[in-house]
């Protein structure tokens, strides 16, 4: 075996650098991002993301995972640690660049200012789930490849083609129908069929729910009927049951 | 206006005492929890919940709030940190001993395992929303009385009667047509009608499914058919999906 260089300074150089990408500012300014664990590294490979480099603790037994022609860093549990925001870092992490994949334009899901990075995360996961291969995000929605976004979207993250447009726009220029969701003035899901052709479906803000000027530019309202007693669902949630309900 | 007493230390006993309620073991030997924020307030006190006493930042304007009979514990800005988990608490916390409400036992949703926080709280108020009035949690399920949970449930937790018993026993006991979820032998969801008569819906961990003993009681697989790329639903989007076409 060849003799490897193991980093053991949290300052060195590289390592500070991958470090700032846990902040957003940084992730914009240089195009890269950190995805962490083995499930989500195997899953860039698999799925032709552009991998600069796998950083690998120094005992992290990688012999099973197909690596070939990737620049390894090897580091110490302390550079690791470092470099990890969880409690107990898994001890392989990929220095990435977004590859967004092909998409054909079926299935769309528009997030307009989704807040909560766990929300972000599913509703990748679940667009990937039914068909939805392309997600545009408003430039207010939180960040798709902060940790928290990507843990959550468990690799569908490069399974569908991920765009990040003002959404008023991309709800206007759509060409097929375009389905917001609203409590008011809004037709039951249940009542509402499959329409033909490319469908986009609009899911808006935690709190607030899609913006007015999104929703003005959408064919169609609609809300999900609800027997129980709370007054609204989980953004996740409701944008599982519409996705299923629609799916390709 | 009275003069009204300030809890100004942290040490004060009432105060360790509720600090202490952080930790489960605690609440499970006092029966009581501490639900911070207004709304889980007022739905505490609307949903005749066992208010012990409402904790609020000396500061805080309740005046609109109907906490008459209720014994206000008033608290300086360290001590009300000290309390809350929150990096900006919102000032007013309930310590609670939880009453179930009555159930129709028309639809029930029994949870085998689950361990995210905002998985259980989620799937507590989306099974409000759907008309599933009573939860079922295994033993080994997150605590439905901490705050990450009662945050997610928003106020849920009052509306649903939440039982913790052995999933096997409830499920083979339960009087009615009993659905469990798993990706193999399983019936697609498309594929099954409403079954007349009361329903229990089978949820399980967010790794491994289902128990094998918990599965062997239900009177039916099912599985949620899934057009695109990825392998599995999060559990709380599956739950959505499910008490949305099953409710009553």
């Amino acid at each position: 075996m060849v003799d490897r260089e193991i980093i053991t300074s949290k300052e060195n150089r590289k390592v500070r650098d991958m470090r700032k990408l846990h902040k957003k500012k940084y992730r914009s300014r240089t195009g890269r991002f950190l995805a962490e664990g083995e499930h989500l590294v195997e899953e860039a490979v698999k799925h032709s993301q552009t991998i600069h480099s796998v950083i690998l603790h120094e005992d992290y037994d990688y012999a099973h995972l197909d690596l070939k022609g990737i620049g390894l860093l090897f580091v110490s549990g302390e550079v690791m640690r470092s470099l990890s925001p969880l409690e107990t870092p898994p001890g392989i992490i990929a220095l990435l660049s977004y590859v967004p994949p092909e998409s054909s334009g079926q299935r769309v899901l528009l997030l307009d200012n989704i807040q909560d990075p766990g929300n972000l995360g599913t509703l990748i996961r679940t667009a990937d789930a039914f068909g939805f291969d392309r997600v545009v995000l408003s430039p207010d929605t939180a960040d798709p490849f902060s940790e928290k976004v990507l843990r959550s979207a468990q690799g569908s993250t490069f399974h569908v083609r991920i765009d990040i447009r003002e959404a008023a726009p991309a709800a206007k220029e759509f060409a097929g129908t375009v389905l917001a969701t609203a409590l008011n003035d809004a037709e039951s899901l249940e009542d509402i069929g499959t329409p033909a052709g490319p469908l986009m479906l609009i899911l808006g803000n935690e709190g607030s729910g899609v913006g007015s000027d999104v929703l003005a530019a959408a064919d169609k309202r609609v809300r999900i009927g609800m027997s129980g007693e709370s007054e609204s669902l989980n953004v996740g949630i409701a944008g599982g049951i519409l996705m299923h309900h629609f799916q390709a």
